[in-house]
């Protein structure tokens, strides 16, 4: 009889951003033509930049004909990309990261969910909250946790409140963690690590033979040139981090997919004898048993991100996105909230008035205002009576939605 | 301090084609320009289809303005392709398959792999010997094995051994196994499975509440109108089977990336009360939490290979690879070899003579024919003996290595 994985079974609720397109569809359905502007999901609306385009539509010719035909490639990812990553992402800030150590991919969401299949089911999780929500989710689904409590905390998993009170920066567990999953811009929060707070962590993890598992999906959005970029700008991360990157917001690859995880040689965990194992190598089984590569001229594509004319085109871009982050705060602010984020991040992290829950928020924007954005505490309990929105609409649909909340 | 999953640690050797690779990387560096023809890893070799080609370029057009562009899709994959796909690939042969039954993805590597992940820890897999070492290998790193044996089969695995004297079609398991993987046309052998053969399949999971993996990667290369391409067209198949399809063969998709995995919404497995637990929405859940959907241009010339014009370009190619499988088959024959499959099926089983071991052949072709093809042993113990050759190469490929072999 084929037993089900009944892990599955605690997820307390749907997937959040599947949840919410489901409300969102249900309001449409009722009330067609009410002009929703979505600032919900985060995703992006620029088109890609001219160079991507050109280098995607060179990707795909090559595949027009047999001479230039690309079939299987490295399941890691082409050298050209790999190449590129280390240098322009990496060593042009100090960090000693080579071609080797990344594994291009398809999403970070498929990379911070699948990098926990390498660990062993017994490892103490560490995760912010708010965060994320698939860091939990994947948590709960590999079997590493027992079932939510009322204020929703899974068994087993330990918790880093981030909260208006800690300026969203988590202290040190009492309890040690074996991987700690860290998100920098942090997502929903918008707030930065400065470098004395990642070298806390940092230290910690060494200490203690703990693996951080750190999400850098938003670095391309930090203003602030004291702010760290990579983990790796901090001594000794190379032993004890992992880095999540991704094109999804830094270069409007949402609906393209093209993602990379920095696994540094020298990062080592360990077997039940407390024998070193590679983890580099441990994920390179994983990466090209379970992954065939990203598509060819997709990886074309992205290189040319990593050109000086693609960092110009993507960097216009971001400056948008971030006048819109700007225009979001100013009038919320103006509006009477008491809004964090959005300086360094495309994320603006608003508190709700008059103790209002995240969901109620969420149904009084979408039915009185028409404008989506993200309940806090679909990110975690701590998320509770906040709400996020997101600097990634037109200029043209940011402004109407907050014509739209200053009239609510 | 962060600990391996130690199962990994029990896997046998590198996952199969890159060990090939490695091997002849090896050879060409150390002799270079010796004109190795490749004929292992089992990689496409003919461009994509004119009319793949034209959607491709269009669906990157789009991403190139704000009013076309796309941004996230569902992860299920878009609705314009799930519907070509349930009717041409399943309501066309009377199969009962819907758009929502349809997983789009990146690759049946990936989707038989982490299948898995929905079902519990507990379960038995049965899996044929030899078959694609994808599916031995995942269930070993998901810790539902033990140790291999001397003869490499691991502890806790259900193998169901396939060899000439059975017509390499196995006989139904004393122990009843949860999962069932089957692949036809089979992946290495090239035998495909009557009707008959897979009704006995279908009616002893049915009986059993087990479920069917079956992996129809290589469909379209049925030639003989008697052989069923989907397990749907077996009545009652659709309460106790998952089928993955791929583009990578069908239509040259191995360097861009596109398959699906199709999970009827009749189909259950239950929790530990016995409860019925719908299949489809377990991995829905998976689905959404752990990947982003496929890149939109590649789902765009997706799409372009179920229209009647796709359907003509694609079938001529594939008429081009079964022209050389033909010739694969008859030249080895001449040569004396005992020679099966590549009649319905891209690849021919051949065995070695004088009881030659596999990678004794593998070295053998490679040094003294540069012929690279993959080692029966490879896809498990009773493959040992044989050898897989595939018909991918280009015909001019094809002609010169037959030739080197008959001088061999």
């Amino acid at each position: 009889m084929a037993l089900i994985n009944e892990h599955y079974q605690k997820l307390a609720a749907g997937y959040l951003f599947p949840e919410i397109g489901r409300r969102v569809r249900e309001y449409e359905k009722a009330h067609p033509g009410s002009g929703i502007i979505r600032m919900g999901i985060g995703d992006v609306t620029q088109p890609l930049a001219p160079s991507v385009i050109r280098a995607f539509h060179a990707g795909v010719e090559e595949m027009a004909s047999a001479e230039t035909f690309k079939g299987y490639g490295p399941e890691q990812g082409y050298d050209f990309l790999r190449e590129a990553i280390a240098e322009r992402s990496f060593r042009s800030r100090g960090a000693a990261i080579t071609a080797d150590d990344i594994f291009i991919s398809d999403g970070s969401k498929c990379d911070t969910g699948n990098i926990q299949e390498i660990f062993g089911l017994q490892s103490k999780v560490a995760i912010c909250d708010p965060v994320y929500p698939v860091y939990a989710d994947t948590t709960v689904m590999a079997g590493k946790t027992g079932h939510a409590a009322a204020n929703g905390y899974y068994q087993g998993i330990i918790y880093l409140p981030c909260t208006a009170e800690n300026h969203f920066i988590p202290a040190l567990p009492e309890e040690v963690p074996d991987l700690i999953f860290l998100c920098y811009p942090n997502n929903p929060t918008g707030t930065v690590a400065p470098r004395e707070e990642l070298k806390k962590w940092v230290d910690y993890a060494l200490e203690h033979k703990s693996i951080i598992l750190f999400d850098a999906a938003y670095e391309a959005f930090i203003r602030d040139p004291e702010i760290p970029h990579s983990i790796y700008e901090i001594a000794g991360a190379e032993k004890v981090a992992i880095e999540f990157r991704s094109l999804s917001k830094t270069a409007g690859f949402t609906g393209t997919r093209l993602a990379y995880t920095v696994i540094p040689g020298a990062l080592m965990a360990y077997d039940s004898q407390g024998n070193e194992v590679q983890v580099r190598k441990l994920w390179n089984r994983r990466h090209t048993t379970k992954f065939n590569g990203v598509s060819y001229p997709v990886q074309k594509a992205a290189a040319a991100v990593f050109t000086e004319e693609g960092q110009r085109e993507v960097e216009a871009t971001i400056g948008y996105y971030m006048e819109n982050a700007a225009l979001i705060r100013e009038s919320l602010a103006a509006c009477g909230y008491t809004v964090y984020g959005g300086e360094n991040a495309p994320y603006i992290w608003v508190q709700t008035r008059d103790g209002m829950k995240s969901w109620d928020f969420f149904d009084l924007l979408l039915e009185k205002a028409h404008v989506v954005g993200t309940p806090g505490s679909g990110f975690g309990p701590s998320g509770e009576g906040y709400f996020r929105f997101s600097a990634f609409a037109t200029r043209e649909k940011v402004l109407e939605a907050m014509d739209r909340i200053y009239h609510l």
